[in-house]
């Protein structure tokens, strides 16, 4: 085992500072990586607050992680010293299971192991996330960063990124279609862009007037109020697909009455109660509702070659680690465009 | 105009009771039909009482008819004096839109015309349903009964057929899938029938212990009780499609969890919110919740020659016209084995 430098929260009500921990020996199939970005997911926040109950202390968070391969084991092809490389939301799961025969290892059967905070095979006790100075991890789930990119703002692709393309790509976006992204935070900036690559007509659907202009900025072609009612009726039944980034419980029918007969909304953000659905909203035109979990290895591969193609990373805001526990209250107040990314050089100084 | 006696409801208080109603003088296009039986829905009910707003008085129900051609106007093909036919939920629709285009007039942009409590594009005023003597329709919306059924208890294939048989069709069940079945009633039976008849693996899956002789005589394979959390656990992400025919809100999240990865619940009973539906109960498996209603007049067509195939009526209780209003409340208490029919006979006598 090797000591390393880390940021984390030693409960639920404390600030993350500098901490400790250990990271692995690595095996034959592992990869030891030196960590240079890490994205701030509001995932983190949540873990570190036990907001979702079962958080394993201490929570050292950090799953959108870009770094440097340091080393690697005896078995590992495809990757070598000098790369860059992608952590995303787990490092493991079982790789038995019909999910994780299906590329869907996010659903597997043994349940992924999570970035931070999942159970860790080889130390036991919890798995601690990107906001350290290295980490090992086997080859499998480790991501080859286009060379083009930027790699400042690669990171968030890594849980941002795939969770909004994963369902557009599953339900055939495609040239011509017209498709919503509902909310424009780190979910949906990334949603708006990947919709417009895909060649879809894209309208960002927000509550925010303010947010018009950069929607548009970023690849909307139209910007529709959903609290304007008129507006709302005139885009009825007109969408292909509806990407819901949501971050919490809200009024669905409205947006369920945009869809297309037989189209769907997929939520990804909104892992709490919605409000009542009404039975009437999805009957009426045969419409669906349904959600989307990260993706798995393969596609998040997919993901980021598709955005070596056309050129995609996120709008990021660059802060030091130290200060990581202002950047919180600035996400929680939806203050940042449009993810935070840690540049990992200021832990080591 | 002819006159005819049918059993309308003067207000939403009112028991029905025998009234005198105009039908139109048959046109080219149109089909006079002796109803001969007449299936009774809850929508009828629903109708009557004016639980869902909008209703016109008087209200003469009756969506599930059965009826011999007493006469046919010049130009309908395919149709001749003395068929057997049958109407359903819906006397017209503008043909012209796109969903009439793609046989789902349900859906018509115009607003399908409902055979009862619908706008009367001939005669104005609102359309009067199947508890009468004749009805008058354009041939382009009366369906063709195969000759092999028994003839009493086709009449609730037009609704409580369709409205089953129609997401079982769309979402492709067949031969060596698990589908469940929630909710055993009128459609919940018929549901239980064509799954079977499908090649499905059918599970009825039901609160109450006591249908479970009766769902197996119907075709279910399995009987789930859905407050059994052990047995619910045991069948989580097992169904390729669950078939909800519960006709009020409920909470869903526990079926959800009945669902393998990218299955999809069709809610076709409850036209009314359902209870908080969980987001994770749809990011977990990337699950879906959709909804259907009835059917186009090609797929109520395929429907019926479907159910020739494969000799399948409903279960029905037979009445009289004069009793309906005691047989009302034997539908609310959910007292009626699946299905009434009203032998017209007792109108006309």
């Amino acid at each position: 085992m090797s000591e390393v430098k880390a940021y984390g929260a030693a409960d639920s009500k404390a600030d993350l500072k500098e901490i400790k921990i250990e990271r692995r020996v690595i095996q034959p199939r592992d990869v030891k990586i030196k960590i240079t970005y890490c994205g701030v997911c509001h995932s983190d926040i949540h873990t570190v607050r036990n907001d979702w109950g079962g958080s394993k202390y201490p929570v050292v968070p950090g799953h959108e992680i870009i770094g440097k391969v340091l080393e690697i084991g005896n078995e590992v092809e495809n990757i070598k010293v000098g790369d860059t490389v992608g952590v995303g939301c787990m490092v493991d799961s079982c790789r038995e299971c019909e999910p994780c025969k299906q590329d869907l290892e996010q659903f597997c059967e043994q349940g992924m192991v999570g970035t931070y905070n999942g159970r860790d095979k080889h130390l036991g006790g919890h798995t601690f996330g990107g906001y350290s100075e290295e980490i090992v991890v086997d080859n499998y789930y480790v991501l080859r960063v286009p060379e083009n990119l930027d790699e400042n703002a690669v990171a968030p692709l890594l849980c941002a990124g795939i969770t909004t393309f994963s369902p557009l790509n599953h339900w055939k976006v495609s040239k011509g279609d017209k498709v919503g992204v509902i909310g424009l935070g780190g979910l949906g900036h990334m949603g708006i862009k990947f919709a417009h690559a895909m060649g879809a007509h894209v309208v960002m659907i927000t509550t925010s007037p303010g947010k018009a202009e950069d929607a548009k900025r970023l690849g909307a072609d139209e910007v529709l109020i959903s609290k304007d009612t008129d507006a709302m009726k005139k885009h009825a039944n007109s969408f292909d697909f509806l990407l819901n980034t949501v971050p919490v419980g809200h009024d669905i029918n409205p947006y369920l009455s945009l869809l297309k007969i037989d189209a769907t909304m997929c939520m990804v953000g909104a892992v709490e109660p919605l409000e009542a659905v009404h039975g009437g909203s999805l009957i009426m035109g045969r419409k669906n509702v349904a959600g989307s979990l990260i993706g798995g290895i393969k596609e998040t591969q997919e993901m980021l070659d598709f955005c070596g193609e056309h050129n995609i990373v996120s709008d990021i805001e660059m802060i030091d680690m130290h200060t990581i526990n202002e950047a919180y209250e600035r996400v929680v107040d939806g203050d940042v465009k449009y993810r935070f990314v840690i540049d990992m050089e200021s832990l080591r100084n």
